[in-house]
Formats: structure tokens, C-alpha cells, sequence
């Protein structure tokens, strides 16, 4: 490892909101010098960033459940690195942490921003690096409590889950079928759809891309819908909508169709479905079940290791290729847990 | 009482299903002779006849909650009525009933139909015989069990409800009073609103037919929404889901903005703010809750015997303006919960 004062951190940092997809001109490459971490602070390296569907919500300048990214700042990103230095007691080189670390190699974390930063150190024999940012990570605690708590599912439900091969649809599923329930999944081509049923165990995968979802959901949940995980919205909501049961529990998660929008959202115009049939629609934003997030992490471990849970990652590789890469997400091309490996 | 086989019955039947508003062309006037009950049976002399929104989604010919009336059939509704001839231990001539009497004058409710129909004796000791449709009656009920188990409203909580002046609104508005909220209502009209502020001790209505619903909710929630009880959906909907806090609960009552659509239903294009807040949407039908009614309605009698809980009946008189009586729910008119009365 080299004096720190001769590195330099390469960055990536908000230069324009977007309007629509993100583009590279929405985006600044910028350097720094590495500083040290001042008392009670940590420096980390970045090794992988995890790149998720809710960043494109942190580019607008609307409110929502946490504050946008200025422009100019360094676009927030989870991420895993390793400690390089480190003047708290909390801390040691070497270390393996997940941390907001933000698109670029370093990151400075002074002591007064630790908690929020919500750094803590992973345990690398639970599983993967990239494991800790899909399963064991953001996306898989999200699939977890979304599902967990909000859906309650109970064996025998049919559960369907959109975006099903994506980070949060491919734990929602298995933890599904875990619990009981019939898993049916909505993704894009035969390849994804192949794999959420051969490898992961889902009872059947419709490709929205290849046929009518509506015929789908009629084929594969022959006793309607009790939980649906909605990370999509746009039409397949609607579709879903249309065959929910009694006493259905819709988790909105996120809705990847709607967010490059340059039009308004497009409401869900089934929802009185809701009032039919008794049913509930509810959001889920993971930091709320951050105090449990130990307890999911070793059940989800103990899957892992059972061979209960797979697990996919994409990585894509260089922070140069971050703007394309992030991409990836909105136009479907993603299979698996979208990550960033920024060094080794 | 002249002999029941003197007697005629006229009866309102749905001649045909409505496409936007329904006109006298979707009814049909018929009479009948009066039959004596079999045994078990009642037969019933309607007095007052429940108008109600959902009348108009009976009409159409789709899957909901309940069966739509068939073409030709006579037209459901509720309503309070006398028995005239009983051939059932549990009912004697004399008794006043709240039952699923139809648009007609005499209904025969054979045995076999008896709990289907939902009929019961009621004590006009606890409220008038329009409140029996009213505060006591389905409706509310229906603000009762959505306010109260849907929406589980805690003192200090904002409550907003739509359609503040009908009949679900003005209970839902009460008894978010009694326990300790903040009521807004929102409804057609200064009459309406400052019968709702004046009358019923709502803290703010908001007149949507004057003004920008945004800017009253804006002012009259200055600490956010934390119950919205809908009876409109459109744009309203979205207003108020644009405000609401962190948890907060939205009880899908009805859409009666929607209901006469022959464009799509106008879905919420901001339902995403239920993901940003972990906020819930929920249907309710008050017929999941019969068993507890005989509860609630003792509540209700009481506070309209202590004076907390007012309620305000819109009467229409004579089977014959059925037709343009129904109207006046959805074109504003009403004021109060509509009944029409058949009978003295």
C-alpha cells in the first residue's frame, strides 16, 4: 500500500439532473487527493458499488424518503471496500466494510458521519463480497422484510414478484418458496425466466417481453394473487390488480417502468380492485428495518449455506463505465444483482 | 291494512345497463300483486330506501364485491321497513326491519333468504328511522370499521375525508373527533362546508368546487395527513397523497368521481408516495364487519344520544323520482345522507 498522500481518488459526481435516462452528460469524472482520516474518522477503499434502480430517484430533485443528490456531489452509492486507515477504535486496516461509499475509489468517513453513513464491517465467511451487496445486502434485506413484514406470507399463498431475476425479485421468490408459497415470477426473456424457475425454484416466470402478462398471471396463479412485490408498476400492476384475491397484500417496493418517465407516473388505474377485495397496498423503504438487519443476514447466510438461496451477481467493471453500466438497470439488460467492481 | 291480496306492489327493475349516467331509460316501472309469505317468510312494506353510491357499480355487469343486479331484476337496495305478514317466529307484524328490500313497495323475503337478505329488527329507540340508514345504518357502519379498524386513528392524528358531507363522510369526521383528531373534510359548496365546520365540529372543510385542493390541504394540514378516508378517488386522491406523512393509512371507501366514467378509471399517479412515506391504501366493505355491527351501533346511538355524533338525512319522496333522486349523488345535489321515502 502506498503513503496515502500519493493516491488519487477518481470520482464520479452529478453534474446535470436528468431528464429521462441519464446520459454521460449527466455525469462529471473528477480526481482528488486521498486525504487522511482526522481523529475518530475511517478511510476506505472501494472495491465493488452497488448499483440499484433507487439511484436514478436520488437524481431528481424531488422529495422522497431521503434528500437528493446535490449537484456537484459525489453520487451516493453502497458500496464494500476495505479499510485502509482508520482512527477509531471501531476500525482496523484491513477491515471488510459496507458502507455508503459513493461512486469513487476512496472514501473518507469522519467520525460524526459514521452512524449516518451506516457503515459496519461484513463477515466474509457468510458469503461473497458481492453476496453482501445482493442477498446479505440492501437488495436481499429489502426482498426480506418487504416480503417478511409487510406481505406475511402464509404457506399456500401465491406470491409474484416483478422484476424477479433483478436483486430484490430473485430473494422475494426463493424467500417464498422457503415459506410455502407458490412463486411465479415476472421478468424479461427466456433466459432470465429460464433461470428464476431451473435455478432458483420459482413455480413458473412470465416474460413480459414475449407474451401477454395478463394471460400469464391467468395460467400460472390459477388461484389468484395473495402477495404481489411490485418493483415495476406501469401496466403490470394493473394486471396484477386484476386478480388479486381477498385480503391481498401489494408491496411497492419501486416502479423501474415509471422512473425515467418524462411524462407524469402512470397511477394504477386498478386500484379500486383494493376496495373489492379487501386488499392492501403498502411501501417498504429497507433503512426502516436497519436495527434488524443482523437477524435477516445470518437467516439469509443459513440459506445460502443450505443451498435454499442462490444467488446471481452481474459485475460490470471500472468506474468509467459507471454511466452505461447504471443503464443496464432501465433497459432490462441486468441479470442478476447489478455491481460495480472498482478494484480488486 | 287492507287484505295483502288487494294490495299492488310497484317496483323499480334495471331495464338496461347504464353507460355514463343512468337515465330513466335504464329503469323500468312494473307492478306486481302482492303475494302472502310461505312459511318462514316476511313480507315487508318498505318505508325509506338507502341511496347509495355503490348502487351505481350494482348496475354494471362486473365482477366486485357483490353480484350486479341482472337486467330485469328489480333494483337492490337497502332500506327500512314494517312487516306486514309474517309466517316466522323471529318477526311479527309491526315490527319495524332494516332489510335488502329493492326499489318496491312490498318485499317477500321467503325463509330460505332470510340471512342472505340481511334482515333485522331495529329499535327505534336508538335513532330515528333515517338514521337507521344513516349513522346506524350501512353507511355508518362503513365509516365506523374503515376509520376505526382500517385507518386505526390515534388523538393527535390529521384525518382527512372526501365527500365530508354524505353519509359515510359525516360520521367518519365525527368520530375522528371524538377520538381526538384533527378532521378535514372535504366537500361541494360553502353550504356543505360550513354545515361540516359549523354543525358536525369538523376543524376545516375544504370546497373543491371554489378553490385548490392543494392549497387547502396545504393550509388546513399544516402537520401533514395521517388518515385519508376516500369516497371520490381522481384527482382529490392525488392531492391528498401528495401530502401525507410517514405510516399513514388511505381508506379506499369509493371513487364516486369514477363511477359514471366512460373513459378508464383515473388511477393515482402519485400512489408512489406510499412508498416514500411506508404508507398503506386499503379497501373496506362493511358487510366483512356484520358480525360487530350490533356493537358499533350502540356506540353510534350513544353519542347521538350525548350529542357528539349529528347526522343529516337528504329525503326524496315517492318511488317515482327514483331515477333523478339517484342522480343527485352524483352531480353534488345531495346534502346528508340521501333516503328515499316510499311510504309513511
Amino acid at each position: 500500500m502506498p503513503a496515502i498522500d500519493s493516491l488519487t481518488n477518481h470520482q464520479v459526481r452529478l453534474a446535470a439532473r436528468p431528464v429521462g435516462l441519464p446520459t454521460r452528460a449527466n455525469w462529471d469524472f473528477t480526481t482528488e487527493a486521498v486525504p487522511e482520516p482526522t481523529s475518530g474518522g475511517v478511510l476506505v477503499r472501494t472495491l465493488f458499488l452497488s448499483l440499484d434502480p433507487a439511484m436514478r430517484g436520488w437524481m431528481n430533485d424531488a422529495k422522497s424518503y431521503i434528500a437528493p443528490v446535490g449537484v456537484g456531489e459525489v453520487m451516493r452509492a453502497g458500496g464494500i471496500g476495505v479499510v485502509v486507515a482508520s482512527k477509531n477504535p471501531a476500525f482496523a486496516a484491513g477491515d471488510t466494510v459496507s458502507a455508503g461509499l459513493g461512486v469513487q475509489e476512496y472514501c473518507l468517513i469522519p467520525e460524526a458521519e459514521l452512524k449516518r453513513n451506516g457503515i459496519f464491517k461484513i463477515d466474509p465467511r457468510l458469503g461473497s463480497l458481492t453476496q453482501w451487496l445482493n442477498v446479505l445486502g440492501m437488495p436481499g434485506m429489502t426482498g426480506y422484510f418487504g416480503l417478511m413484514d409487510v406481505g406475511q406470507p402464509k404457506a399456500g399463498d401465491t406470491v409474484v414478484v416483478s422484476g424477479a431475476a433483478g436483486a430484490v425479485g430473485q430473494t422475494v421468490g426463493q424467500l417464498a418458496k422457503i415459506h410455502g408459497c407458490r412463486a411465479v415470477g415476472i421478468a424479461g426473456g427466456p433466459a432470465k425466466c429460464e433461470w428464476v424457475v431451473n435455478e432458483l425454484g420459482f413455480d413458473a416466470c412470465i416474460d413480459y417481453k414475449s407474451g401477454s402478462v395478463r394471460d400469464g398471471l391467468k395460467a400460472h396463479c390459477p388461484n389468484g394473487v395473495d402477495i404481489y412485490f411490485d418493483n415495476v408498476g406501469g401496466d403490470i400492476l394493473d394486471h396484477v390488480l386484476a386478480r388479486i384475491n381477498r385480503k391481498a397484500r401489494i408491496i411497492i417496493c419501486g416502479a423501474i417502468s415509471q422512473y425515467n418517465n418524462t411524462a407524469p407516473v402512470q397511477g394504477p388505474k386498478n386500484y379500486l380492485s383494493l376496495l373489492v377485495n379487501r386488499a392492501r397496498m403498502e411501501g417498504i423503504v429497507v433503512f426502516d428495518y436497519a436495527d434488524r438487519y443482523p437477524v435477516a443476514v445470518a437467516e439469509m447466510a443459513a440459506y445460502l449455506k443450505d443451498g435454499r438461496m442462490k444467488s446471481k451477481e452481474d459485475v460490470a467493471y471500472g468506474m468509467d463505465t459507471f454511466p452505461e453500466a447504471l443503464l443496464k438497470l432501465f433497459n432490462g439488460e441486468n441479470f442478476g444483482k447489478l455491481v460495480l467492481q472498482v478494484a480488486d
